[in-house]
């Protein structure tokens, strides 16, 4: 029996949008205020949701406290009331869009998870706009 | 790497549950209170998700801008403030079931979309009643 | 010790806002869109709320049994999947805007309370405009 | 065309995480203060999500009514107020993890409905950890 | 210039609502299904606000962190996953209605604030039912 | 009869809690990681209520769409997408903690208000923590 666990989390940052390799009236056509360099900020939520066969013997998929403690260590840690673009190295190239932010937290994620769990995020960057990702 | 953009908006309106080529009475057995002759009406929140690639370039599936605009023009133009038996031609003779309304929805913002997107489309009638439809 | 308890409940009604001695174009002037004449609707939001002494025998300031049961025959019975302006009586001759529909609750409600309670009543018209009454 | 009707619900129980062939203290090590023996309890959730074809004479996949009534006398009449462990007699022997408890949800809700129709079933424990399973 | 601060916290607890000193009957015919001797439980939410000036040192009202470790030592680490009947001492012979568990609360973390500040609790027991207590 | 109007609306906005005068040390022991140099940012959600008298003639204490106006040119297009420190002028010497946020939102909105009406601000700066503010 296939279940699909669940665990929410929330992380508060600053971002930019933009391509260091674009001038400021590129990066402003595309990305218009969301490309302040000045940066703005959100409350990111975070759903991670990990399918997987109930362990007959727990009756848990997988413990949500290691799920929690994942989220945690990986995500909340390294990205909570930082500057994406300044101080989080895996933007250092890459633009910290919604969408990109949701696959570096797959990634990040995943690898800590046992191969046998397949893995989805959903990232709320405001109530009105989220995206999700699942590896594929 | 295939991600899901969602965008959330919202439209208030009026309507009935009734055919016209049923009696009163038989309407009033299938849709009950539903069936008011003189209307009832619903806060809809509508969420629009668009799958796609994320385009290397920018970061981005698409530019909730450009998504949030369709929906403003298709959707929140010609539903909000409206009755949608009386004022909105596709219910003309189509009932405006939650299930009907979310698959006009989903026709009228695919034909905006590049059709390389997938979309799905999912309508709160209330916060407790709600339903799904994505072109299948 | 003063304590005040708080029910949630919710009806959907249809309504339209002007006045019948105005001409349509003042009506539009003043109302705009809510001004539609085939009527718009909403998923009103309720939140009545009572304050008073906690009871030591029993540690209820009310059964909320009973404050559930007044706000479904005043309230819900009344007003839900009905057109405000049509079908029910107080505003007949007044026009349903949030806040002479939180009075009329008030009103409804009060008079089957006991004198001893405070009541102040909440209503979302949406999740974004809401208003509040508590009878001064 | 294929729409998945979504309808909310929810109960209010007690449970205790734990197996009856285990030592208390191996219940701890695996469930922590999930598994203290006077019980902890939790305000749950549902979403019960019925898909199928969208009916073209009533414009309805299912009347909501029915799918409400099903979880009425099935779910809320079984769970809520209740002891999961010691008054439900589908946890005598079955840890109430959210999954197992998602798992009897959609057992006893898949067997009321008519079998053209796919269930899925969403059970949030609390607002921050919430299991799906749609029996595969 | 007087700001209120508040802050959320949550907690899961069991509890009967019953007197010790009543008969079964009595205490069915007084508080129903909440009376079931083995227990039911919730997700209490929880928000503490304290009012007060504005430090024109730091901009703070008081540091939320302070709040935050308040409501942790006080409330979640002695309600969070525990039997309020049996494991709680105030409750030992005082019925953990929500009003009484609002006023036992107040009374926990008022004293842990400096006495310039103003308290007010508000309980959800549930999404719909909830209460406020301030001390009066 | 005196009834208060909310609406809400939002902002997004980075962020840093620090004293010019202080050195990083002092700043780092009061204010923690929401000291960070390079920023971190929040989805600010606002309730602006205005309490009056209801207008006989119109229904109406206020039409909502002047308090939606006000909101918008005072605070949207001021502070969204902003860094608060750097860009928005009020925060050039005062700490934009929430509470300080909270004042000048007041002031911004009050002196474009009508004199007969009381405003009170409510500012949620994450889903947890919030301020609230009416000019005493």
């Amino acid at each position: 029996m296939k279940v699909t666990v669940h665990r929410k989390a929330h992380f508060n940052a600053a971002h930019r949008l933009y391509r260091k390799d674009w001038s400021f009236e590129k990066n402003d056509a595309v990305f218009g205020k969301c490309n302040n360099p000045n940066f703005h900020g959100h409350n990111y939520e975070l759903i991670a949701s990990v399918t997987g066969d109930i362990d007959p013997e727990t009756g848990y998929v997988i413990d949500v406290k290691i799920l929690k403690d994942i989220i945690k260590s990986e995500i909340e840690d390294a990205f909570d009331h930082k500057n994406l673009n300044v101080e989080v190295p895996e933007f250092k190239d890459l633009n910290p869009t919604a969408e990109n932010i949701a696959v570096i937290i797959y990634n990040k994620i995943k690898v800590k998870l046992d191969s046998k769990f397949h893995l989805k995020i959903t990232l709320y960057e405001t109530p009105r706009n989220f995206v999700t990702y699942s590896g594929e």
